[in-house]
């Protein structure tokens, strides 16, 4: 198991709103160390899958039942959801608790939670998890799925320093590691290292016709596995996300170009240069 | 095991000419059938490493005294030298010898190989097996890789049937499976399949600044391993099948800008159909 800090006295019940793979797992993680994991589902189904699958001790198709009493609130749901979600949330929680959430954009959802509630907005510390899968639900959640991953906090200018401890505290106990940046860097880097490789995962898995397919090689099948996600959560992402998307785009775009134009100029010392360029920065990762 | 079809009566000595991933995993497939594979390799101590990984059955620095009496030589070197070894070798072998290769591109190979030796050219049938890795070296290379992978084979309008039965027999027995096209629609269908994800893999490990790095999640990681592969092995193959690469590359950016315009004008239904049929198309290779 992976060593995880000592409990914080304070925490002692999280609910969970959206027990899918990335909620579900951060509920594993933390009934590793004792924490009362509670789970909100719309529908009576999942909250009995939630509860077979070990990610809550007890789940709720009531969000106040769900919340009541509980010292933090995680929002798992797709990003279009989680503000209406923290409001409502906000609303069944003592003063103290903390909300967070686990939502792929950070800029948005932070105006839209002020904006909706600026009560639930004063108890929110934005989250972002860098975990996932191209699967889906609880079923494949798992306790270590957060385990050495980065969890990237996004708080606000005013948010006072008790409530940003108590968030990095809870993070920490789901066995990540912690960032912090604003709302607005974090949506720029992630267009930048998920949301543009993410569509053009869904466009190299476009491109092949038929005939090519039995012709794929594990490099094709690689590139192409994120294409297998949730394409109604993804739509959700590139809304949110739209102006740094776009401006990645037309970096890619751009890049492309000036690649096109090293290969038609047969210019092989500089491509092998630009390949030597990348290889260093992907194997600067292994 | 992989089921291998009865080794044919004619197939007892094949040579590897370039024994690293692809030709080292050629032979240790053949040598379950209990063929006797010969290595070539420049370096003495390359050949040593061919033998102690259990690759080839002997070693071999000089083309000729690795070919002689050999039934199949295969040319397992990066492309831009294939056409100039399978001369080399065409002048060791028997006149019903098999000459053939694993070379990722094939309109130029098999125009080389014709312009440069016309005696080897009438022995060689074209192949490009579907399996490799980032990874390069016969420490790599396993007896299954070839396993159930397809083999293209594409041989010129006017090589003889008896040839192409004999490149057929020998492909079978690595395990894998053929496919037969001509080399055009070979270059054009893996510039699609292989090529441009390739340098879009390698595009895509360069974007992120050294800030974003640590945010990097599964997605990056898998869409970015073959930018791990070897620079000099793909700026041949970028050169080798340039005019198909520039073709895709076109229709890449076409593709992008098409996104773009999705993505821009707010029209959630129509990015989330986007997304979904990628989907479709990938799920359908799982």
């Amino acid at each position: 198991m992976h060593p995880l800090p000592e409990k914080p006295a304070w925490l002692n019940r999280v609910s969970i709103l959206g027990v899918g793979l990335l909620g579900g797992s951060v509920g594993m993680s933390l009934r590793r160390s004792g924490v009362h994991v509670v789970g909100y589902s719309r529908r009576e189904s999942s909250c009995r899958a939630a509860v077979d699958a070990g990610a809550v001790d007890e789940g709720y198709t009531d969000i106040e039942a769900a919340c009541r009493g509980s010292d933090v609130v995680v929002i798992a749901s797709p990003v279009d959801k989680i503000a209406q979600l923290a409001s409502q949330a906000g609303e069944s929680l003592a003063r103290h608790a903390l909300i967070t959430d686990v939502g792929s954009t950070k800029a948005r959802i932070v105006a839209e939670v002020e904006s909706i509630s600026p009560a639930a907005s004063r108890q929110f510390i934005a989250a972002h998890p860098i975990a996932g899968s191209e699967k889906t639900g609880v079923e494949n959640a798992s306790e270590t799925l957060l385990d050495g991953k980065a969890v990237i906090l996004t708080p606000r200018d005013d948010a006072p320093n008790e409530l940003i401890d108590r968030a990095k505290a809870f993070w920490l106990q789901t066995g990540s590691q912690l960032v912090s940046m604003t709302p607005a860097e974090h949506d720029e880097r992630l267009a930048t290292v998920s949301h543009v490789p993410h569509l053009v995962s869904s466009l190299l898995a476009s491109l092949p016709d038929d005939e090519s397919m039995p012709l794929v090689g594990s490099g094709w099948k690689d590139m192409t596995r994120v294409a297998s996600g949730d394409p109604l959560m993804w739509a959700a992402i590139c809304q949110h996300n739209r102006e740094a998307i776009l401006s990645q785009i037309d970096r890619m775009a751009d890049e492309l170009l000036s690649l096109r134009e090293k290969l038609a100029c047969d210019d092989p010392a500089s491509l092998m240069q630009w390949l030597e360029d990348a290889k260093a920065r992907k194997d600067a990762t292994l």
